[in-house]
């Protein structure tokens, strides 16, 4: 069986551990596969975990005990996340993204699997998740978003339907109101989508009244679940009492153009 | 300005690299961040290719020139993708996933980031994306899956919609016929999600008559846009006349249990 030397030991076990953050590596695994000594991996996992330390780029967390083993953590700074966000807010500002009913046309940049990894990155440093189950959200538009939180967190998605469909089995369903247009709609979700008693935590796309994500709470109810927080990409300024009292918004939407013409949209002051 | 060691510059590059998947780094951007020569910077980079293609990661590619620079390309063998494709269909063989009509239960397996992410770079081992401009999909169940193939091609993900919501803008509509129930639906697409002329690779879920591919590649041509292929996590066994002559499955879904009653579904023998 081949051996390795250090420097690949160390670039393969970055590749392993960054692709699959939060899933626990136990010693065994990395010993086994580049054929080495467990002290030769530790001495590796400490030099791996300080560069992703001295460069920003996470964080690289060991667990003692029979039942340890090493993972990668994404962490990111404010300043790190600040910058994410005004990029994200200058392919945003340009007017023409306006759409009938004062919308905002997203498609291009929330579809976008790198940027929206980065964003789940950002969810990922702003919510306690370490008890959390899955990440649930409603489709369409805020599934790319929350799948990238779910990989960064290394938890399951589940996507509340607004329409049904025949191949998900037994489904639960209730009505929510639109708070933007009085509108009451339905949502479903399959009755074995989520175990009861398991806790959640809600990423959406956009929240303007808040009736969409006060309709997703009201659904966890049905599954016995508690909602552990509320992420959303933008929200907008106005109106300022929305449906749903505790949530984080990355960037805020407000109506009315900037002096020099642009969309007003910016990072949410808030976020660290 | 910090210097770093070649350990730590390795580790890091690999976080990078690896985390864009598809995209250009120059070297330029590795020597200011890591305050190095571009001499050290290129045996750094040899070092990381070297791992990475003993290990089985991936590969890394330098590109000459004046625009050229190194990027990490996700490639996996044959062999590690029936591994993957086994792993997927042990989850999925269990007999109490048949729901009414005959449909497989999936939903817990296809909105798992992590499988996801390993299908979508079988994905990216399938096809030649050189020339390719984005990913399409259409809601809901595919999302996940076609999201992180057009995260390992660094391609912009696009989603047809089957309900057209407000948010979008001026829409393209057409009709498809499911080849399955024979009912007549709609499908639409904001008119400014692709360009015109573009070339595409279509990613589903599940193929059973193959109507809603082909309702996809019907709506293509309204874009004047080139579908250079179409992959589906599951195609069913029968019919065999599917309304789309030419895909590229990952498993076979058959009607009927096996000999030990599980469910009759394996991984493509002709997947490479």
């Amino acid at each position: 069986m081949s051996k390795f030397k250090r420097n690949e030991r160390i670039a393969a076990m970055v590749k392993i551990l960054s692709d699959y953050p939060n899933k626990l590596f136990t010693l065994n695994y990395f010993t086994d596969r580049f054929n080495a000594a467990k002290s030769t991996m530790s001495e590796d996992i400490v030099m791996v975990r300080q560069a992703m330390a001295k460069l920003g780029l996470g964080k690289v967390e060991t667990v003692a005990g029979a039942a340890g083993g090493v993972k990668y953590v994404p962490f990111s700074t404010p300043d790190q996340n600040r910058e994410v966000l005004n990029e994200v807010c200058e392919k945003l500002i340009e007017k023409n993204r306006i759409l009938p009913g004062g919308f905002l046309y997203m498609m291009d940049v929330i579809f976008f699997p790198s940027i929206m990894q980065k964003v789940g990155e950002i969810f990922a440093s702003q919510f306690d998740y370490s008890k959390v189950d899955y990440i649930v959200t409603v489709e369409t538009r805020g599934i790319p978003l929350a799948l990238m939180t779910a990989k960064a967190m290394n938890l399951p998605l589940v996507i509340v339907r607004i329409n049904s469909e025949v191949m998900e089995g037994s489904m639960v369903s209730i009505s929510y109101i639109s708070a933007t247009t009085g509108v009451i709609q339905r949502m479903s979700l399959s009755r074995r989508a989520i175990k009861p008693g398991s806790r959640v935590i809600i990423i959406d796309d956009y929240m303007r009244g808040g009736g969409t994500v006060k309709g997703i709470i009201d659904m966890m109810h049905e599954f016995d679940t508690e909602v552990e927080g509320v992420g959303v990409l933008v929200a907008t300024k106005t109106p300022e009492n929305k449906m749903v009292d505790n949530y984080v918004p990355l960037l805020i939407f407000e109506e009315g153009m900037t002096e020099d013409n642009k969309i007003n949209i910016y990072p949410n002051p808030n976020i660290t």
